[in-house]
């Protein structure tokens, strides 16, 4: 693998949305999504121009789930190569403030998981590394 | 600790600069700094406005090192609270690829280190738990 390749770097962001009982928000991809169908991954996109990392979070999310959330604190990083593209996930936890939960046309299924269930996930594979040194919060 | 602090968040980037024999750059700040002074930490800074993170860190590692880099992949994440903002730190690791050292205003001193060097030196808080849980590149 190259090392120092010069394709441009994409910010994404991603949230950890945490529910009052301590469970965490998956959503599942299209089967007709063109990069990893049907694979499970946490809200969240890329920012709009000019938009600040925490407003194109709290705006992703809303638009991926209906909800409101607010955010906790930094959860860790993540990375992912497209063929144009290399993505820099930076992932935040989330708590739910308001808002009726409602899948967008992205996904296709959700669950509220723990800890133990999201390492069982079939995830898409950038977060395997972050999710599995991720310390879960303690409740 | 509120969990759910109103502050807004500021993004700033941060490199793990790597020369050809895999040492990492910290740098020290000045005495007189207002927040950490005398402490150590890697070359980053905030993001100007509609500045992509990557041109940020690339801008800054110059102004601060005078040296150009290209940036490898992401390392982490970490964050700090100050009493107006909540700092988010997003870490890349970066190799060295042109450029003569010199040191800017900002800091007082730098050092080339191993991890173990790394491991014992007076950094600023913010990146402890990171370091300490950071996989550094085999060689």
């Amino acid at each position: 693998m190259r090392r120092a390749s010069h394709k441009p770097f994409t910010l994404s962001v991603k949230a950890l949305v945490y529910d009052k009982k301590g469970r965490c928000l998956l959503l599942k991809r299209s089967n007709q999504a063109r990069a990893n169908p049907g694979k499970w991954e946490f809200p969240g996109g890329k920012l709009d121009p000019a938009e600040s990392f925490d407003q194109a979070l709290l705006r992703e999310v809303r638009e991926e789930t209906g909800l409101t959330v607010s955010l906790r604190k930094v959860a860790g990083a993540a990375e992912s190569e497209l063929p144009e593209t290399r993505v820099v996930y930076l992932i935040m936890e989330a708590d739910v403030v308001s808002g009726e939960f409602k899948l967008s046309e992205e996904h296709t299924d959700f669950q509220w998981a723990s800890s133990a269930q999201i390492r069982q996930t079939d995830l898409t594979g950038q977060f395997y590394e972050f999710i599995h040194s991720y310390q879960f919060p303690s409740r």
